[in-house]
């Protein structure tokens, strides 16, 4: 396994790469939702690269930047395991040298839901992934389901400005007991971790609804809201069914439809969904 | 030569091209200067693709879009003459699809002189290249030393988001009287051509006075400013000594200058610079 840490060795040992390349874009702090995308990349390119960045321009001001969980020693022994061919692992400084000033932005779909909290977030998720795309030049690029809007955004970014690549999908991984893994659980007590259950209820609840026929979306929302206000250790950011390409919210659901949320669970923000009818 | 008019054609193509392939983007109306582009990218690549698109998005609601001159059949005959292998000429549907929301936006640079003047105009026009540079995928691209500004944005795009090409300056081609080829002379009325040459003189005089030790940026300024004054069909956008990389204003000119100039002659604006020491 080559582990590389600058933007040019990276692009001399691309250059020497024949046959497909599949990337997986992390954060580092890897899962078993991570090492799901990183068996399918392996499984369907003859190279697999995985980068590793925590990318300091995709978090604001309140946001956990510093506190975001990081090990990378772990990381690594673990995509050994995984047999994967190369390691991108650049620092800051590499990314964003001194006097960056360029930006791709994808306007309306990032106004919404984590958009609308997170102001400057999804600027900062597609500048970071157009450079490794345009470092790592990969054929297929792996995504988890779980950040909806991030792929929403990063297929929208692809197909805007014509880029030469395959986003796959992978599905969401989740515990036995249907939290979705996320590096930001490790930040949650044990109590806090049972509560944090109630993201998976909600949206289960939300299908069960929608299986008997319930179509309209403000009453799943309705029930979903009501559900989670259950949990006394569970503060709503948004809970949203929505169009899955525009993320505009519905009102009816005459087509497939997201639902998502992003509820606190004491300081550590969840974000889940599922889709009806896909 | 081949004429492509979709996206899909020409990624299609591309991908079966061996070889290395250049790029000449242009808003069509071809002349000298083009053309001289061209021959570079044939020398230099096995493949010339030159891409005639008069990309709206650049044009802001006061500019020149609708009267920007185009002439295909002339264009087409002009590259079939230089033996280029590829035009690609897209619709504006075909490079904005219904629902087109991705920019690429170089901050900075790009707020001084022309982008000061014309908001909103570079963001249109790294958008496009970057979509162009996607779709082609060339190895060289080749740009005119005329548009300075415009060049220093792609290249600082280029660099920050790391895309795999080599940005190629060609010099700019004049008239012999020292007028700037541009697509826009053809505007001139007979009276106004002849007032055009202040552009060249007062850059001529530039160079003049800097040759003699002249080192005061603001002398120069003040000096080309008196001399496009004296012509009367002249009015000044401005007149700038900078910084050529970051395009600030100098006061001292202790280092390589980019001398600039955008003049309107009657109704039309024309643009022209100089480099000092370089």
């Amino acid at each position: 396994m080559k582990v590389i840490t600058t933007v040019a060795e990276m692009k001399e040992l691309r250059s020497q790469l024949a046959g497909s390349v599949g990337l997986v874009p992390t954060m580092g702090y890897l899962h078993g939702g991570h090492l799901e995308l990183v068996r399918r990349a392996r499984m369907e390119n003859l190279t697999a690269v995985v980068s590793i960045f925590v990318n300091p321009t995709q978090f604001g001001p309140s946001d956990d930047f510093d506190t975001y969980p990081r090990d990378t020693e772990r990381d690594l022994a673990l995509l050994e395991k995984e047999r994967v061919g190369v390691v991108f692992m650049p620092s800051a400084q590499e990314m964003y040298p001194e006097g960056f000033s360029s930006w791709v932005d994808v306007e309306k779909i990032t106004e919404r839901l984590e958009g609308k909290l997170r102001p400057g977030h999804f600027r900062g998720v597609t500048t970071v992934v157009a450079k490794l795309f345009n470092i790592v030049q990969p054929d297929r690029v792996y995504f988890g389901q779980k950040d909806a809007q991030q792929l929403a955004v990063i297929k929208k970014m692809v197909s805007d400005l014509n880029m030469n690549l395959e986003i796959v999908t992978v599905p969401t991984v989740r515990e036995p007991d249907g939290l979705a893994l996320s590096s930001r659980n490790t930040h949650l007590s044990t109590r806090e971790r049972s509560a944090a259950v109630i993201l998976w209820e909600a949206l289960y609840h939300a299908q069960e609804l929608w299986g008997k026929g319930e179509r309209s979306a403000q009453r799943l929302r309705q029930e979903m809201t009501a559900l989670i206000a259950s949990e006394p250790l569970a503060e709503i950011d948004y809970v949203s069914v929505a169009d899955p390409e525009t993320l505009e919210e519905l009102e009816e659901i005459d087509r497939p439809a997201l639902v998502s949320l992003a509820v606190r669970i004491g300081k550590t923000r969840l974000i889940d969904n599922t889709t009806l009818g896909e």
